[in-house]
């Protein structure tokens, strides 16, 4: 059985604010799966930096993205690059009585790695229900399949988990002492990501009901 | 008087779903002003991508992010380092008949530069000004700004709006047209982030209302 808790790599281990660094992955999962979307960093063939929003998810010990094979940036991924992916939840404002205090509620993952293309067909089908299931859990038992043909049209990476660490902070804002007694209102404003109701696709067939998937919809761990 | 609409650069320009491509100034700004955090990805000394989330700001044509002057990461920010920040907003869920055609509502700006740190007292004033206003607009007439010890410590970073693009894709799903025969509900889940009641500073001074900038609070852009 694998260690669910690695120790922090020097890249992975917190060093600004240690108190916010979190290195067990079950901390490490929920926050991959509850956030939607992650960023993707990797450098360019001309060694700049660049970075792609995209959907993510996880299976396991593994962390799985997925491009156009038409698209050139998603390219420069294939052939083992390596890549720092950060997901990040916003969960409020810290309003502190300075400036200089004011801070967010946020969890963040990081995982650094090199990505593998997957090939596998079984595999590629496991990763093509789990995004689906990422998105809106249950929607992977709702959906047609991808066939052979947009399978070749999707470029799938694989991600492992090995080298990731979460940055969480909660809790009221932390002012100077001496600012205290400023009568500046100070506290937290949370900020919560809901769905408004669901706009069906002009050329939906008459007579579908609304589908577990979207009628419930709520990411993992949130109600 | 500049102009707000720049050709794209190779790197700027949309390839993939073109269509999706925007270049326009004011649709940028929109979305960088309404986008509460930003990624910031760079090149490290060992030639490593790094990737940071991070509070922004725009002040006209430049963009802003600050991190601590002892965060080691944002040390490898000074002097001039290339970077790619992206900006996201996630609208809505995009639900199709097929796993394929899945997709996101969403609006995001890439900027490419080389960021240069801020020293001068002025722009350094108004730069903690508009982080202030970002957050929460309204909030950088309400709190203490800060005091020349607290600015030290401070790392602000400027990158011009030079090289910047913006993606956005709005709109039903577009489903293969043999599928729309198939019984699956299709449609779009919009996403929309809302602050929940304010939670007051344990340590609050009595008899302080909330201020105006958390009263109303609300993304530039949306009400």
């Amino acid at each position: 059985m694998l260690s669910r808790v690695k120790a922090p790599t020097a890249r992975t281990q917190v060093h600004r604010l240690p108190e916010r660094g979190v290195y067990d992955r079950e901390t490490i999962d929920a926050i991959l799966d509850e956030a939607l979307i992650c960023h993707v960093a990797f450098v360019d063939g001309g060694g700049a930096p660049r970075c792609l929003p995209t959907i993510h998810a996880r299976v396991g010990d593994t962390l799985y993205v997925h491009g156009s094979t038409a698209a050139r940036a998603w390219k420069a991924l294939r052939g083992g690059a390596e890549v720092c992916l950060v997901a990040t939840i916003v969960d409020g404002l810290v309003l502190a009585r300075s400036a200089f205090h004011h801070s967010m509620n946020y969890r963040s993952v990081v995982v650094y790695g090199t990505a593998r293309e997957v090939t596998d067909p079984e595999e590629l089908h496991q990763v093509a229900r789990a995004i689906a299931s990422h998105v809106a859990p249950g929607r992977e038992d709702e959906v047609r399949m991808p066939t052979d043909a947009e399978y070749r049209q999707t470029l799938m990476l694989a991600l492992p988990l090995d080298e990731a660490s979460a940055k969480v902070r909660t809790g009221p804002p932390k002012d100077e002492h001496e600012d205290l007694e400023l009568p500046i209102w100070a506290g937290v404003l949370p900020l919560v990501t809901q769905p408004a109701p669901a706009i069906p696709a002009p050329d939906l067939m008459h007579g579908l009901d609304v589908p577990p998937s979207v009628e419930g919809y709520h990411r993992p761990g949130r109600e």
